[in-house]
């Protein structure tokens, strides 16, 4: 057992953020927390205490939808003007950047450069993360993933049309490199990282593959996680591709790849049109809503509220390289100020008194932690019972000529978290990096 | 005569990026740019030449709005969930934050910090500044950013209407002040910082006070800035406070403060409703644009396409403390955003087809330098007769684990200029900044 002591923050419920300044947050011997206390209890007094005075202690925070491959080409590219658009960046970027994970060497040291920067760099400590199409990087991707003492899902990718440059498989092969995979990983070495089925969307997958791996998630009991109604242009494409089906959702659902048989995560979700709203709340299929991408790609903003109000989960996704920085900070910031987007440009309609309608801060950090973490069980919050995953961030930084409030500092943290050092990490109850410079 | 080698970028004209890999620009005695050459020229052999091979090279950039006592309070209470709004974030910070201002010791304090910050921390060379209503700290700020060697444009507020924390003065303590500065300011010691006549905005300000104003900038001949249309609610006080005009820019120009007898620049401009468009062409104003405050501050989104179009000039502005960083390459890319916003909620209008449109990174870094330079003459270009003012940034640290192209490393420093270093900068011909781990 120990025990941290700092200032401790975090959601409970979607909107209460709870701010705990220089208390303890325990932890059992087995890495669960035992609440939040302002001294410490008998049980406790000769427990280690981490002391974090003064500094920020947040739940570790869950990466709902991040491309691991495309971190290498994070900031380049992407709709750079008006003559650019979606498939041009597939094309130059990531089909191209995709493809040389077929070289595991090239994986090696790009998959060992984003794991370590995930670790050092970022508040994240559960991810759902989409590889590639092969089979030996993904493998390794999730091994580093698990010496670094992540607990995550990470998908081999699927796709057996409409790619470029190599990238892409036939069905047979698509099936029988995923049942190796299914059985490579479930070996020890690979500790808390999971497989997950990754169709990598409609157009990337044939009715015939989309249905075996249907087979494989039923069968080997693994989630499954997509793209959905990211943006016009993609829902439009599967309208042609598969006629019959009156909304996106269906092209996963009918194969048992939305939520019916497995737990599910969609990414984007923005336009949610036609029963698909209705879907993905009666299949508890989880949104990883991913503001910053929403903006980048000149997608349109999901409406998150209104998944939040209907009960429906929502994660948050850096979508990395569709943002650029794998930080789910930035993340945070990125879902307020969206939505506020989408409030004046949507809902606001022209009066100047409309009552105000988007994310709060507590909404925002909530779905970066509790939000998202629902995926892996009691995760993402201090309450008694969850699995302890923490970030500590100094806050001394954070004033500057004069003292400042620790609310007024942490918001702060989250608008400028750059200027800020991340000084530690748990997850589930191990401590996974300190920094040495603190 | 000097010159820099590196990787120079400019915009030549809004739609003109141009890059010369490893090339020279060359700078008179006097501080002009003589152009970029690929090899130095005779008259240049013995002339000093500051080697940033693989650096890039990007003319200084010219904040057109900055708040510089907010910079305190960045990142803190703006619009935090759907019950706060712009007049609690006045009552709540900004308001008592300047009413401190008054006290010279905590302006001497909290300046001191800004300029630094501003020559260290930013691409920022020219700026044009709001600073508070109190005379003598305003002066202190204006000799300390003349003594950092800034080129600006530095404001002492008028409020006289419409404020708390007593941070109001009457009508002719404002004008008394405002003349008193004028004629301080004329002093040597104050450099190339300028005043510039600065009405908060309409509803700070009397009739008769901004009459009085109309004529202490003509009378001086110094320009003004203000802001204009920043949101509904502003432009719905501004039609109770003056029912005779028939759109807000009227408010300024009836006093003459509104391009017709000296230059001026507008903040925001978000609603350019009913024949302020118009005005702001024919009366040459410039609009500053502030694209991270939009969001923020959830205002609505400037239609800054429409203005680039027309030939209304566009600047770019941090808005301090609107947004939260007083690097502009925060701006640079928050614009791109905001317009992708602008066309997604606006202009697409469920078509999936749809021309993009929307700023290029091309138009974008024009705001940020040429753009707003033309506020200072022939500034923000390595034109062959513009003031040389330069930024430097490394850009070893955007290659990871392979080589990058110039290009992608280019837009990877704009989308994350933290990771990046800064490692000079000049201001009309002079070295004013050397990073000492550089």
């Amino acid at each position: 057992m120990f025990a941290l002591k700092g200032i401790i923050i975090h959601t409970p419920t979607k909107d209460t953020l709870e701010i705990h300044e220089n208390e303890y947050v325990l932890v059992s011997d087995d890495g669960i927390c035992e609440g939040i206390v302002s001294l410490l209890p008998d049980a406790y007094q000769k427990a280690k205490v981490y002391d974090y005075t003064d500094c920020f202690i947040f739940p570790g925070m869950c990466d709902m939808h991040v491309h691991a491959p495309q971190y290498g080409f994070r900031g380049m590219g992407l709709l750079i003007d008006g003559d650019s658009d979606w498939s041009t960046w597939f094309d130059n970027y990531s089909f191209p950047e995709e493809s040389q994970y077929k070289d595991l060497g090239y994986a090696e040291k790009a998959y060992s450069r984003f794991v370590n920067d995930l670790l050092t760099k970022t508040t994240t400590t559960r991810a759902s993360v989409f590889a590639t199409i092969h089979r030996p990087a993904t493998e390794y991707l999730m091994k580093k993933m698990a010496e670094a003492g992540f607990s995550a899902f990470v998908g081999k990718l699927n796709m057996d049309r409409n790619s470029k440059y190599g990238l892409i498989e036939t069905m047979e092969e698509s099936i029988e490199e995923t049942e190796r995979w299914l059985e490579d990983t479930a070996s020890p070495e690979y500790g808390d990282v999971k497989p997950i089925i990754t169709p990598r969307y409609t157009p990337s997958c044939t009715d015939p593959l989309m249905e075996q791996l249907g087979i494989l998630a039923e069968k080997y009991q693994v989630p499954v996680q997509s793209h959905l109604s990211e943006n016009l242009e993609e829902i439009e494409w599967v309208k042609q591709l598969k006629p019959e089906i009156s909304f996106y959702a269906q092209a996963y659902d009918m194969y048992g790849l939305f939520g019916s048989k497995v737990p599910t995560v969609m990414a984007h979700c923005i336009y949610p049109l036609d029963g698909e709203f209705e879907l993905l709340k009666n299949r508890d299929v989880m949104v990883a809503h991913c503001p910053a991408c929403n903006l980048s790609a000149a997608n349109g903003i999901a409406p998150v509220l209104d998944y939040l109000e209907a009960g429906i989960k929502v994660g948050l996704g850096s979508d990395m390289a569709g943002s650029y920085t794998l930080n789910l900070l930035y993340n945070i910031t990125a879902a307020i100020n969206v939505s506020k987007a989408r409030f004046f440009m949507i809902e606001q309609n022209g009066d100047p008194y409309a009552k105000k309608h988007f994310l709060s801060v507590a909404n925002a950090f909530y779905l970066a932690t509790k939000g998202g973490g629902q995926f892996f069980g009691k995760v993402g919050s201090f309450e008694e019972g969850y699995e302890f995953d923490a970030v500590v961030y100094d806050s001394r930084m954070l004033n500057d000529f004069r003292e400042r409030s620790v609310e007024d500092r942490f918001h702060r943290l989250l608008w400028t978290f750059e200027q800020a050092m991340i000084c530690s990490k748990f997850i589930r109850g191990k401590l996974v990096y300190e920094n040495p410079e603190f």
